[in-house]
């Protein structure tokens, strides 16, 4: 779980390279081979829905020739948004990880929370909280250099 | 503003024929030009996240070299789920006019509402229920040969 979360902060970092909002993400499956990686590209791409989650999730089902994908976790650098959160129950992921809480702007323990709801057709498992100071490090650092 | 409807229904009848849930989706600018229209393509494109309203913002944000669209707005024959409401928001979309509601499925008016909470930055102006008889028998005839 370490690694993963690792490789998806080093995608972070590069998102911020790029100037993106640093957020990294890693598709999972349930034998740990990767399936996809990617980080936040909305501004690169000319894309609102190019975050690192979506990314990730797109090129997993594209790579599998499914838009589903059970067998799937996703590691995620930043709490998901409510875009991202339903995209994981669309693609029936069976577990996310993610790194620090976003008060601002999460879907999953804030917000509209989507999981808990009726309209929620699948929820996967959820560990918050991993590798977390580091997440929230590098969004530190990258809104304290746009200020 | 029913032409746009009908354009969308179109869309929405489009998908039903290549067996996707049937809903579909108009990007208007200002101006009342198209800059994109789209079906559900979740099963051809093997995309959990390539419903119509996701489509037709990311062909009409890329068109425009720019993730954000604020002088656009978005028909779509179906209420937007919860992905789809976020995306709406994270393109800061003027308005979005919806056709059928929906109870089990929908991010505006059901489930998170996500308009309504703190973590959505942007919220369109809504009009639902446009055209809602046409949108609303498309997807009964459509999940009643299903089953």
């Amino acid at each position: 779980m370490p690694d993963f979360m690792t490789l998806a902060l080093e995608e972070a970092a590069a998102a911020a390279a790029r100037g993106e909002v640093p957020v990294g993400a890693v598709l999972v499956n349930s034998k740990g081979e990767i399936l996809a990686q990617n980080g936040n590209r909305t501004e690169e791409w000319a894309d609102p829905t190019a975050h690192a989650e979506v990314l990730a999730i797109r090129a997993g089902a594209a790579r599998r020739g499914s838009p589903r994908l059970p067998d799937c976790d996703l590691y995620v650098t930043l709490e998901p948004c409510a875009m991202c959160a339903a995209a994981i129950s669309l693609a029936r992921l069976r577990r996310v990880v993610f790194g620090a809480y976003d008060p601002k702007g999460g879907g999953i323990e804030h917000g509209g929370r989507f999981f808990q709801q009726p309209t929620c057709h699948h929820a996967p498992e959820v560990i918050g909280g991993v590798e977390e100071t580091k997440a929230a490090a590098l969004l530190k650092a990258f809104f304290k250099e746009k200020r």
